[in-house]
């Protein structure tokens, strides 16, 4: 069945005023690499991963495809960094080549990855690439990747607003091994880990420069 | 270079008030096939794209993968319309299979998309695969995807946040007429096409129950 759907209408002042407030905040994001270990109320984590995931973000043939692992635990996060940092040596100095090691000079990224024992909480996002039907059957689960990715952006959102920070990553080849680690089942696949937290008293971000809004937008 | 980072810290108490309010923001999202022609100030199209696009998303090796064509003129976008109308038609009929179109039977969709007529704008977004060098070589996009699938992630909240709605899209086989329509360059993708107003005064949307967020989040 279908019901009505309608929105608080803001005047014209009111919506630019949102939404250059909106820019404002969401301008401060930055991949923050040096997290702080103080200690984030889990009830705000709550609701960030509620803001992404339970029924804030679209999905393909509404088929909420994702499952978001939230990790305090100490030593599963050490065990999480001992395999993110094993593999992560081995992809910087052979799997992804002179170039792309080129590339990420300037953020001045390795394999050694402290956050991962300091972050209060570390989320771990799979995909669900296909979903399981009460007759065992598999449920197909269109755009998968694309529907969690959407729902990473509107996290990134939900956590820049309560003020915490994270760095964005897809640990390659990890995926199997931290799968395994966790217990998660077959058709969920490793798409994103979020170390989560304040930023550090002394953190740094790559001092970057960002496209202007005419480079990447066209009006017609 | 590296530059310091700080963020303002909020209270234990605020940040979980902020957390509750941005929920409840969010909360409100549907995907709105039923869109009011009621203009929208450009100013607010704008800073919704400088949010999602100039400089609050993340990218893979800071690539910025995107471009965003927002559509107003009458002519191009019910050029569009034809092109998607055509595709989704044959996508339905015979494309998608029996399954996915089953599948898609509650939401009611079809081929029909009045709201590419009657939106006051709508928003392309397309992936670069690749960049283009100064000297003309290839320059990689890692992860362009999901990157600009969490940039989308982030509009869409920045639309919720400014009272407007759409429809994540992903048409079907419609990527190639509407790239040389819109005469974007080869190494650009359609990715996605957002039409975005106020919602009718009539809007409906189909009654969709959501998971528990004990169903996609596991603590450890
Ligand atoms: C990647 C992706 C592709 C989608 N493609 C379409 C589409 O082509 N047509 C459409 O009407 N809805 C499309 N949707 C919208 C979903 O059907 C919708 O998000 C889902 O049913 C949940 O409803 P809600 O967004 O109102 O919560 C898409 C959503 C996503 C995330
Ligand atoms: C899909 C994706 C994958 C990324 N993977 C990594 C990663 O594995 N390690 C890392 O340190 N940063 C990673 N990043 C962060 C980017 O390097 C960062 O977003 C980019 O340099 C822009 O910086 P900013 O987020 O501070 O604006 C990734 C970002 C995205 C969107």
């Amino acid at each position: 069945p279908h019901v009505p759907y309608s929105q608080k209408r803001y005047s014209e002042e009111m919506m630019l005023q949102r939404s250059q407030d909106f820019y404002t905040l969401m301008n401060d994001r930055r991949s923050v690499r040096f997290i702080s270990p103080d200690p984030v109320p889990r009830e705000v984590i709550n609701n960030v991963i509620r803001t992404a995931g339970t029924c804030t973000a679209p999905s393909g043939a509404h088929t909420e495809p994702w499952t978001f692992i939230v990790v305090s635990d100490p030593e599963m996060k050490h065990q999480i960094r001992l395999i993110v940092e094993e593999e992560e040596e081995v992809n910087y100095r052979h799997r992804m080549g002179e170039k792309w090691v080129h590339d990420l000079a300037k953020l001045r990224t390795n394999w050694i990855k402290e956050y991962l024992d300091v972050a209060p909480f570390l989320v771990l996002i799979f995909k669900q690439t296909h979903g399981i039907l009460p007759n065992g059957k598999k449920k197909t689960h269109y755009y998968n990747e694309i529907s969690v990715s959407i729902s990473c952006g509107i996290l990134l959102a939900a956590l820049q607003n309560a003020g915490l920070v994270t760095v964005t990553t897809t640990p390659l080849n990890c995926g199997p091994q931290l799968r395994l680690l966790l217990r998660r089942p077959a058709n969920e696949k490793l798409l994103m880990l979020l170390p989560v937290g304040y930023p550090a008293s002394d953190a740094t971000v790559p001092d970057l420069k960002r496209k202007p809004l005419d480079d990447i937008m066209v009006y017609i």
